[in-house]
């Protein structure tokens, strides 16, 4: 099929200098999701309308199974699908999105399209409570049950249509030549001046072609964002639908209420994570992994049975299995760990790896280094990498001892088993297996009067 | 018109040395929020009736605009205004307030001004669900539309009265010297032995004072605290308003359920809030700003454009134009910030200015210090301000690059483009451009033997 | 009584390595939570039915009070309660409960209890909305009003039984001599192949036996958790009941849904707790408390007047009087604090006494140290506790000035008084009353050339 997915509105109520579609929920733009949850319908043509915002869409969203038709002015919604016509082809359905109506799910998207066939008109449609403002489908038939014969508008409905409650979401699936030719006979002789693609409906009964709907699994799914309400009202229903699928594949949450998943997070089995976590972009849980209260996790791969305490900030890192991780510990970006570390409370890691067994567990800063196994960074630790124009690597071989309080003045190498004495400031490299300090001599003065009071 | 604002209840149920209108709602008392409220609408006389808990109510909201009167011992709502009778201005009505029902909007207060007239007893009333014990507004004419003719309580009210649902919420407006001579008819021949302010209906009606009626945009406008349940949940209500309220006005709010705001907190264009962050006092973003989870800001100004990572904590701070902050950094009263500093983690900050371009990255104390501009603090510098009795500034002026782990003892100056090498410890001012530095020789020990395990 | 509780089942929808009845509610097991309320009840024998998971059961929960019996394989819940048969007492009746149903309050078990007596069979039913699925409670008499004559599954049920909201919980009570006999007379002789434990329900009833009910409270404590969704739910449920418990006590809560309690959290008078606090194990609040924002509090107990900062992890501490934590401390196991004493942003302090009026504020560890009263540890104080192997005590007596990036390297002692300068490494007791410091001398180069940028 071809997909059209109208994305140039302007979103005046989210009162934004970004375009509405580009507005993140769970991460990434509103426009993504739909164009994503379109990629897994595999259209022939995927086509984007664009308009206001300028270049924005098409520059952040660009990609090879993408095209771009501009909607300038913008017209109504009849006038947005007219601008990719030239994009369509003859043979296949054409199925219309919105890119402000993130949440539709695929399998609701392919029983309109196995509804609809190759040969009639498909609305998605929804029954509300109230559905006072919405389009409304009406039937013909007793009862209300039978075809589809056209949508009224809010203002244009009958007492007796007023009280229908299915309601059109906007989303349709047509023949494609039809739908071509329904859009050169669209007028904008309204109150708007514009051209509703609804108006295609009535053309089609004219038409003879019959007309048909699906329905969604949920309501959320149909729901678009129109002002920031709206959208944190949506992205409490997707973190919520997050949260239920991954108790339901296992995972302990201890409040789904305060998870936030922004990307793709996959746990392994018996993997706990305490309430107020947020996870970024890619990120894996391994076996066995307990994630406690208030970390922020983006990026990373966790191994099995790692433990990582509260307040723990995690960014492109690895981590290897049965790593201790925090409280209060940072995972900068090409921090990878190897099996058994302890990173501990206020220490930091950059662009750095770690072997197994060590140990780096208070007030350390580790960057652009090199770390061997079963070595023990003291308290206070602090890789000197940068020199104020470049940066340079710290080398610290296995079974090395770091005092507390030591600076090492990178480029440098520790080697294996040395031991550094507290409070060294290390400017050259440090040999193996022995003690290396740099230290001044400690010196009692008799006669010291402690500071007095200023006024 | 006179405000009166009765403030003189226990509150037992709170369970508190405090007096229950003392009791903090989103960071102010009870009372201040209802005096607050009374302020907009320009009273000629605003009287506040305190009583339980000694003096401490009129010690800490005292204020030139407001008049205190003791009431003591406490004989009812009735006896309570009476009070105030001495400082009720005969000329215009007076409008009766409660300490514990903080979120009553001056504009529900307005339209029940605008109703009653200079000539009229108000009432503002609300219609509920469920009236049971509250006082119930007693209507002529049929099917209960007509004129009020009385409240009726629950226990004295007859099967068809308490089908009514519309209750007294005990706010009222009354003509201030009818008001005056009705205190003095009120009795106290009830089972409580009190002076009930309800009281004065039926005289009203008696007098041929025409009783009317007004009704809040919400109902929990007249929601009182009588425990800590109550005061939750008004809480609750409250900044789930205050959300609703930054979401209309464009702010991005990743989960309005855990936003809480305690003051004001005004924002820019594209601001946008991660979830679980804290603001106190008087808090300005500017545009563009954006806050990571879990931010704790008080009294801070942001500079457009700012990013704050997250756990960042903020006190008295001023923060300039696309600065980055954080994560696990603090800022606490008397920072200045200048556009681009960069902030980072495990770094504090305390009186002390720091001007454009410059970074403190890591595991830094910056006190009373005052950094030029392109300054590199490196990891571990700590400016040594306190000497155990005096407090002294630090200088480090532009360009300065201070290397890892170094000592500055204040008071004490850094020249314009000096380098402070790693590991130095400070005494003595540094002259600018050069090298400076405090290092005692490294030396290897050749027989070097690692402690062993003792038993 | 004796008291059986069925904790054989495997819990497939929980999908995890761990029987069903050992996954965590609130801190402790779903089984525990069964076994703590059974206590209460003072049972002469308690017999646990274990099955699913091999030994892990007995092994984690073993008590002297407690008797387990082996369900291998598991034939159904009557065929569970024989595997107990040898452990009760036959002269006083057996309540019959689940592992994984962890929140049914005594009260409601005595009430059903009370009601059942000695000598009739009770069963514990709630009224559900929509009973689908459940166990009818079929009651003879007009009206379904009388004596309880059958339990009537699902499948089995009549329209008119189907229209039954009285169901079972499966929690029943019955006497012991004869329900032995009764479960020698269950059949397995249905779909499952199973003995249903309910099937003596209707041999009561032909024994002649009354069969009688009672209700708990709350529908809640009766729910069963089958999946980490009701798991979650469950543990929601739980820790509202908490919250509100803590309101009801006078504690003040900033948001009740944003509170965890993992064990028990006693709090005085006038204690306050901001947002996204979470408790473990035993936590002591003593008057006057106030434990901002996102703070970690296990197995502590903080004195009066004690304020905690947001961020703040305490495991096994003690804290006394008036101290000021936070924020970003970290007070690990065997920290006992005195009055008065300050601990600030990114210090961990752990197995140490710090006694009163001392302050440590700004990035340090005191690790195994003593530390008197009035002592000052300046910022990046680090005491070398550990040598690779050993680790030693650091002494600090009353009114030490510790100047910044100090090191003490254990074991060592600093006397009454003394000073010791900034950036030293402590390697030798220092005396009482003196200036002590090791510090190299500080020298500026003069033609000292910046690094220039490397390709």
């Amino acid at each position: 099929m071809n997909i059209v997915i109208l994305a140039a509105g302007m979103g005046k109520r989210m009162q934004s200098a970004l375009p509405k579609v580009l507005h993140f929920l769970a991460g990434k733009p509103l426009l993504s999701h739909v164009i994503d949850t379109a990629r897994t319908l595999s259209p022939q043509k995927l086509c984007v309308i664009y308009g206001h915002g300028g270049e924005q869409v098409p520059q952040l969203l660009q990609a090879k199974d993408l095209q771009f038709a501009k909607q300038e002015p913008q017209l109504g919604t009849g006038h947005a699908v007219m601008q990719a016509v030239p994009h369509l082809d003859d043979d296949v359905p054409t199925l219309i999105l919105y890119g402000d109506v993130p949440l539709t799910t695929a399998a609701s998207l392919q029983r309109l399209l196995d509804t609809a066939g190759r040969d009639k008109l498909g609305i998605l449609t929804v029954n509300m409570d109230d559905p006072t403002g919405y389009g409304r489908i009406v039937r013909d038939g007793k009862n209300g049950k039978g075809n589809i014969v056209r949508i009224v508008e809010q203002k244009d409905a009958s007492a007796d249509e007023r009280a229908i409650r299915e309601v059109n979401t906007g989303i349709i699936v047509a023949p494609t030549r039809q739908l071509k030719t329904w859009l050169t006979k669209l007028s904008n002789n309204n109150a708007q001046g514009e051209y509703y693609l609804t108006d295609i409906v009535a053309q089609a009964v004219a038409d003879g072609v019959k007309v048909v709907s699906a329905q969604p699994d949920h309501v959320w799914e149909t729901h678009g964002v129109n002002s920031k309400v709206q959208l944190a009202e949506l992205e409490r229903t997707h973190q919520r639908n997050i949260a239920h699928a991954l108790l339901e594949r296992g995972v302990t949450l201890a409040d789904p209420a305060r998870l936030d998943v922004r990307g793709s997070l996959t746990c392994g089995r018996d993997v706990s994570i305490d309430v107020g976590c947020v996870f970024e972009g890619n990120v894996e849980l391994a076996d066995g992994v307990r994630i406690d209260a208030y970390c922020v996790v983006a990026n990373t791969k966790i191994g099995t049975n790692v433990h990582v305490r509260p307040y723990s900030h995690f960014e492109n890192a690895v981590v290897g299995d049965d790593c201790i991780i925090g409280p209060f510990a940072r995972l900068r970006p090409g921090t990878v760990l190897a099996e058994d570390v302890h990173i501990g409370n206020f220490v930091e890691v950059k662009n750095s790896e770690i072997a197994a067994h060590s140990k780096a567990n208070h007030l350390t800063y580790v960057g652009d280094s090199t770390v061997g196994s079963r070595v023990n960074l003291g308290a206070g630790t602090i890789t000197c990498n940068y020199d104020g124009v470049n940066k340079s690597r710290t080398v610290i071989e296995d079974d090395v001892f770091v005092g507390s309080a030591t600076q090492l003045i990178a480029p440098i190498r520790v080697g294996r088993g040395a031991t550094l004495g507290a409070g060294t400031t290390l400017t050259k490299d440090a040999p193996a297996d022995k003690l290396t300090v740099s230290r001044a001599k400690q010196v009692t003065v008799d006669n010291w009067q402690r500071p007095v009071k200023k006024k």
